[in-house]
C-alpha cells in the first residue's frame, strides 16, 4: 500500500503524495483550485475553532464582506493594486449581461473593508474598530501546491482601525503574538517572528511582521502575517474621525491573516517517511483503536472489553477500526500514514492481562498500559506527544541556524543543503536581490540588531536578517 | 431615535429599516451584495454551530469544494443549466489573461460535487457518501433584499449518494426533519413541510421538499429545501459503483441546504413595532443588564452588586451596558430594538431589596426577582420566552390557514389580506400559473391528500396544496 517516496529522496514528491494518500486534499479540474476532503477539512475546522476563540478574546468581532470588489476601489491604493493586480480573477458578465464595471474576486479585503469603515467611523468613540472574517480568497497563482499555494484558499483576515500609530503597532504585535502562541501551542511548530524586508512586505503596508517556521527539509514557511498599513488606505478611502477636541483625524489601520497554508505547515513540520504526524490538539482522531482477534469468539470478548473502556473516553477523540476487510498490520500502516497520534491495540492477551498496548506515532514507542486510570494516562501521553513535537520543531530550527560573514562560503554551503542563515545586511534591495539570484534564498525576518558588515557588499550595518529558501 | 415604520403601515419598510437600525447588515456598493455586521454575523455563527452539530450527528462530513465551476460541467445537466444560467456570474479573465473556458461562480455545487464524487466512488462500500459544505454562493438576482435574496449569500449545502432510491428518499426526509427541528427548537418558528410542485422544485431535481414558515405579515418564507435528484446528475457525471454482485450501478444523489435567508425568517417571524425579538437560543446577547444610578456613589454600589451576580451567569450570554453617554430610557429602547430577550434593570432600590427587575422582550412583562437562584430563574425565563415564541409562531400560522373551494371568493379575499389557503389542485401547470397570475400567490407545499375539485378548473383530484404570497 505505502508507495510514499522517502523525504530524503524527494521532499516535494513526499509532500504531494502524502497529501493525497492521507485523504487531506486533491486538485480539482480548475487549475490550482483544491478540493479539501473530510480529513483535511477537519484540520481546518479545528484551527478555526481555536483561532476564533483567541481572536474573540482580544475583542475582535466577526463580520462578512462581499466576495466582489469593484475595480475602481481595488485601484485606489497604488502599491496595493500593483502587488495584487497580476493575480486577480475578474467577473465581467453576470445575470446574462456584461457588467459596467469589472468585479475583482477578493485577493484580500482591505479595499472593501476600508470603503465600509468610512461609513462606520465618525468619532474617536467608534475606535478602535476591530473585525475579522473567515472567507475564501482567490489569487491566480502560476505554480500551485496543495495547501501551500492554491488559486483559491480559505483564510481569516483581521482588520482594525486605531486612533494612534502606537496603538496600531501594538495591534500588529498582539496579532502576531496570537499567531505565534497558537502555532506553538496547537500546531506544535516553533517559529521565528519579526519584521519582513521592504521587498517582502504586503503590497500597500507600512511594514509587515511574520512568523516563520522551519519544515523538515529545512526550508522556511511563512505561517502568518500582521501588517501596519500606515495611513494610506485610510486616506484613499476617506476614513476620518473627530478626536476628543473635535478635530478631524485619519485613523491607523492594521490587517493580519492566516490561511489553509497552515495545514501545509503541519504536514511538513512533523511528517516522516511513514506519513503524517499530527499534533494531538489538532488531530481529528487522537487515538485509533485496533482490535486484534482470530475468531468471532475473541472478537466478541474484545468488543465488550473496548465497550467498557470507551465509557471513560469522553474527552478523547477516538475511533475504533472494526473494518473486517483489512488486517491489523494494514490498519497499523494506514493510521500511521494518517498521522493519528496514538494507536491502541487490543488483543486477547491484553484482555487477559487487563491492559492495552499504546503506540506513539511520534517516537514509535510501544507501551503496555494497565486499565487503572487509562483515560488519564492517554491524556498525559497525548500531552507528551504534543510537547515532544514542539520540542523537535524547536530543535530542528535552532540547530539549523548558521551564522555567516563570508558570502562565498554561504553560497557554497546553501547549494549543498538547506538551513537558515543569520547574516548582517545593509538593507539595500540590490544586495537582497543578489542573494536571491545567487542562492534562491530570500530574506525571512529581521533578527536582533548586531553590528557587522553586509554579507554581500560589506557595508557596515547593525541589521541582521535570516535568509532561507522558502515555500 | 426610533424612526421605525410600524409593521401594519408598511411591513417591507419595517423590515428594511430594522435590519439596518439593529446593525444586522447593510448593502455594499456592489449591487445586491450585503455586508453582514457583527450583530448579524453572530446570529449566523450561532446557526452554524448548532446546525453543524446536528449535521455531523447524522454522519455527514464537512468538505470544501472550489468556488469556480467550469462552464462545461455547469452545462451537463439540461434542466439545471436552464434554471441557473440566467443568474450566473462569470469569470472570463484571470492572472492577466483571458481564460480558455469561462468559470461560473457557484450558484450551487451539484456539478462540481458530482464531478468529484465520480473519482471517489467505485464500490457499494463507498456508499452512502455524505458530505456538506459551508460556503458563499452567488446568484445574480434582479431584485434583492437583505438576507432574503442577495446576490451573494452564505449557506450550507449537503450532498449525498446512495445505493438505492429508497435510501435517497429517506435522506431527503432526514435532512428536512433536521431543518424542521432546528427551526422549531432554535429559531422558534413553526413550519409546514412537504413536497413542492414541479414548477417550484429545484432545477434538475426529481422532487423538492421544503419547510415553509409564516411571517408576521402572513406571507410565506421557504426556509430550507431538500432535493431528491433522481439519477440524472449521477449519470451525466458518470458516477458508477459496483454492487455486491459486481454489477455496475448508478447511485441516487440528494442535496439540501439552508442559508443566511434564515436570518430574514427570524426577523419577520418574531419582530414587532419596537424592533427585533430574538429567540434566546439564537440571541448573541440573551440578557442586557442596565444599571440605573444618579451619582457615582450609587454607581459604585451597583457595580459591586452586579459583580456579585455575574459570578453565577456563566451559562448566560449577557452584557452590561455601562455607557455613560446615554440614559437608561434610551438604552431600554435601543436593546428592545436589538431584540435582546431579557432586560435586567438594577437600581438603588433593587440593591436595597436584594432583587433585580427582569423585563421580557416578547411580552413586555416586568418581574421583580429575588437573588436566590437568580441564574436558574433567568434560564427558566429564557426557556419560557423560547417556548412562547414558537407557540406564537404556531398560532400565527395555524389560525391563518383558510380552506377554499370557491376560486372567486379566494381571489377576492387574498386581495384584501395575506393568509395561507388550503385548496384542492389538479396539479396542472396551467391552473398553477392562473393562480399566480390572478393573485400573486404561489403553491407552497402539498398537504395531506383529500378528495375535492381543483379550485381553478374544478377537475376531480385528491391533491391538496397550500397557496400563499411568498418571499
Amino acid at each position: 500500500m505505502n508507495k510514499l517516496t522517502p523525504q530524503s529522496k524527494n521532499f516535494a514528491d513526499w509532500y504531494n503524495e502524502i497529501v493525497q494518500l492521507s485523504d487531506l486534499a486533491e486538485y480539482s479540474d480548475v487549475k490550482g483550485c483544491m478540493i479539501i476532503k473530510p480529513y483535511g477539512y477537519a484540520l481546518w475546522e479545528n484551527i478555526q475553532e481555536e483561532m476564533n476563540k483567541r481572536i474573540k478574546a482580544i475583542g475582535v468581532d466577526n463580520v462578512y464582506m462581499p466576495l466582489f470588489i469593484p475595480e475602481s476601489y481595488f485601484k485606489k491604493e497604488a502599491e496595493h493594486v500593483k502587488g495584487f493586480a497580476p493575480e486577480v480573477a475578474w467577473v465581467t458578465h453576470a445575470g446574462g449581461k456584461k457588467l459596467e464595471e469589472r468585479l475583482a474576486i477578493r485577493p484580500t479585503s482591505e479595499t472593501i473593508m476600508y470603503r465600509t469603515f468610512a461609513k462606520w467611523v465618525h468619532s474617536y468613540r467608534d475606535l478602535p474598530l476591530k473585525v475579522n472574517q473567515w472567507a475564501n480568497i482567490v489569487r491566480w497563482e502560476m505554480r500551485t501546491r496543495l495547501f501551500l499555494r492554491t488559486t483559491e484558499f480559505l483564510w481569516q483576515e483581521g482588520h482594525t482601525l486605531h486612533t494612534t500609530e502606537k496603538q496600531a503597532d501594538e495591534m500588529v504585535d498582539q496579532a502576531l503574538e496570537l499567531y505565534k502562541n497558537f502555532v506553538n501551542e496547537f500546531l506544535g511548530i516553533y517559529v521565528l517572528n519579526g519584521i519582513k524586508s521592504q521587498a517582502e512586505k504586503f503590497a500597500g503596508a507600512e511594514y509587515t511582521k511574520a512568523i516563520e517556521g522551519m519544515m523538515k527539509d529545512k526550508k522556511a514557511l511563512q505561517m502568518g502575517t500582521s501588517h501596519s498599513l500606515g495611513q494610506n488606505f485610510a486616506k484613499v478611502f476617506g476614513i476620518e474621525f473627530l478626536d476628543q477636541e473635535g478635530k478631524k483625524q485619519t485613523p491607523w489601520p492594521t490587517s493580519w491573516g492566516v490561511s489553509t497554508r497552515m495545514i501545509g505547515g503541519i504536514i511538513m513540520a512533523h511528517g516522516d517517511d511513514k506519513g503524517l504526524v499530527l499534533p494531538p490538539k489538532i488531530a481529528p482522531i487522537q487515538v485509533i483503536i485496533i482490535p486484534i482477534y482470530k475468531n468471532s469468539d475473541e472478537e466478541k470478548k474484545i468488543k465488550n472489553y473496548i465497550k467498557n473502556l470507551e465509557k471513560n473516553f469522553k474527552n478523547i477523540k477516538y475511533k475504533i477500526d472494526w473494518d473486517h476487510t483489512n488486517t491489523p498490520g494494514w490498519k497499523f500502516n494506514q493510521w500511521e500514514m494518517k498521522g493519528v497520534p496514538v494507536r491502541m491495540e487490543v488483543g486477547p492477551k491484553d484482555v487477559q492481562k487487563n491492559q492495552v498496548i499504546l503506540a506513539r506515532r511520534d517516537t514509535g514507542e510501544k507501551l503496555q498500559v494497565k486499565l487503572v486510570n487509562l483515560a488519564g494516562n492517554i491524556n498525559n501521553l497525548l500531552n507528551n506527544i504534543q510537547d515532544n513535537l514542539l520540542k523537535n520543531s524547536e530543535n530542528n530550527l535552532k540547530s539549523n541556524i548558521k551564522n555567516y560573514t563570508d558570502y562565498n562560503k554561504y553560497k557554497k554551503d546553501i547549494k549543498k543543503e538547506n538551513f537558515f542563515a543569520l547574516v548582517n545586511w545593509c538593507e539595500s534591495k540590490k544586495c537582497e536581490d543578489q542573494i536571491k539570484y545567487d542562492t534562491k534564498a530570500t530574506t525571512r525576518v529581521y533578527a536582533e540588531n548586531k553590528s557587522g558588515k553586509c554579507i554581500v557588499c560589506a557595508k557596515e550595518t547593525n541589521k541582521q536578517i535570516y535568509l532561507a529558501k522558502a515555500y
